[in-house]
């Protein structure tokens, strides 16, 4: 007899919190000294985040993920409601990899009657928030901070796993860790690229193909700025910054605008002129209309 | 043989973070079911403080209390510096109330070389934050609020013990639990007052002979409004207040004068016109000199 093609089960999925915390305790006594890891994503499911939740399985014995649109991390303006949901693919990829359980909650219980951009307790991690991203979305890592606490608060993981593509997110969640004094570890998880270099993104989705096809522009512009800082030691930011901006200029088009592109110190995110033996990171974000593709590296 | 008087021993004291987990987490491996309180103070402890810690051992197998004078509850006028800090004596009387461990950590253990009241990761509990006390001392509930979470991530009890003396406080603690889904109750034990009525303080120290003996006056006017609301079954806030006002200024001297008095719903911290079934916090502060007395009782 020839075996059929395995189909993965799906993992536990766990819709409110005291369901969550009972799954996590009943592991947690029987495993007193596993470790357990945790995920925690808003879904639309690409191979960045897999790629993440398989780290996790390699660390650690049981991994939880989330699923949760976060509205403190979206402004009036932004794309809230258009956000993709396909949660039942998002539960089927999540059990290929070997996911143990899935918190998916709804907003209701994650931030009960509140209106979770204005009301209720909030996390700020002050001097990590407001630069880059956060001086183009004032209100994003407020959000992601409350967010991550309280997911924190309800799992109660030995290890959090968040990407690189969003740098500043992972400062500013390292910063909070530290500063609060959660117990729990952060690990950050190298960005996943498609074959031309464009960083894996949800958001890539809301791309045409015009778009699509200039999309890398960014992540090439800044292999320019790598280049000249690996192959002919350029250690001046202005220089660096200067050709990413020429590259941009010369090979983007009229879809292509870039918003910002800096170099800041990869833990406090301070500004640097010259480029030290502890690197730093070149990040920036490129409009192409409404949609922004932002992205980064380690000169290093 | 009589027995001699004896001695309480000194409960376990803990300096770092480190420490401090280490003993809470050998307790919870032999002990999986106990229940773990935590009594949180700035020390200068008085019989205010053991009341809650008596509470706090009737109700849990292990108690730990704090002694940590906060620096983001202090304002830069405020009496950060010279706020009494009799780490010996509160050992002492910590012991003879059997608890288990205390925590004592320096400000660098808490805050690292961040400026506690400007940097670094902070906790807000929005729309709870800015009255009353709040809007006499605007950064005070978010230095609360900020610690708190911090201490119980540190020591992650089972119940949190505060006093009702500090009642805006309470209530801050209690909204960022359920709010950021930290998996510790709140337990508020009453005020212990003195013979005359002065609720205790570790500030009562402060005050000079004639401060002393006009001290009373706040909790002494808010009789008054009890009393119509008891007796008289009067629901009118401005009513209940103007009963209040009336008694300090026929009963005050030269060193008083009523900082604030208000009426507020004991959960949103609305000002209620019309004191409903649920009742009320009737709170205020009285200033002798640079000295505040804060003082509240329930309407109920």
């Amino acid at each position: 007899m020839s075996s059929s093609p395995s189909i993965a089960p799906l993992p536990t999925k766990l819709v409110s919190i005291k369901e969550m915390r009972a799954n996590i305790a009943a592991f947690r006594r029987k495993n007193p000294d596993a470790a357990v890891g945790f995920v925690p994503t808003m879904g639309a499911l690409h191979a960045g985040h897999l790629t993440i939740v398989t780290q996790a399985k390699i660390e650690c014995d049981y991994v939880v993920a989330s699923l949760f649109v976060n509205p403190a991390q979206f402004a009036a303006n932004e794309d809230y409601d258009i956000y993709p949901r396909p949660i039942e693919e998002d539960m089927k990829l999540l059990g290929q990899e070997g996911v143990d359980a899935v918190f998916v909650p709804t907003t209701q219980e994650i931030y009960g009657d509140k209106n979770a951009l204005e009301e209720g307790t909030a996390v700020e991690v002050r001097g990590l928030s407001h630069q880059l991203e956060g001086a183009i979305r004032p209100h994003f890592f407020r959000g992601v901070a409350t967010v991550v606490s309280k997911l924190l608060n309800i799992v109660q993981p030995d290890f959090i796993y968040l990407g690189q593509k969003d740098a500043q997110q992972a400062v500013v969640v390292r910063n909070m860790i530290k500063d609060m004094h959660i117990p729990s570890e952060l690990r950050v998880i190298q960005t996943v690229r498609e074959k031309d270099g464009l960083a894996m993104s949800s958001r890539n989705a809301y791309l045409n193909e015009a778009q699509r096809a200039i999309a890398p522009l960014l992540y090439q512009a800044m292999g320019e700025a790598l280049r000249l800082y690996v192959h002919e030691k350029e250690r001046s930011t202005k220089v660096l910054l200067d050709a990413v901006k020429d590259y941009i200029r010369e090979n983007g088009n009229e879809l292509t605008e870039l918003q910002y592109i800096s170099i800041n110190d990869t833990e406090s995110l301070y500004e640097v002129e010259t480029i030290g033996k502890q690197g730093a990171l070149l990040s920036g974000a490129l409009l192409l209309g409404e949609i922004r593709i932002i992205d980064n590296i380690i000169l290093r």
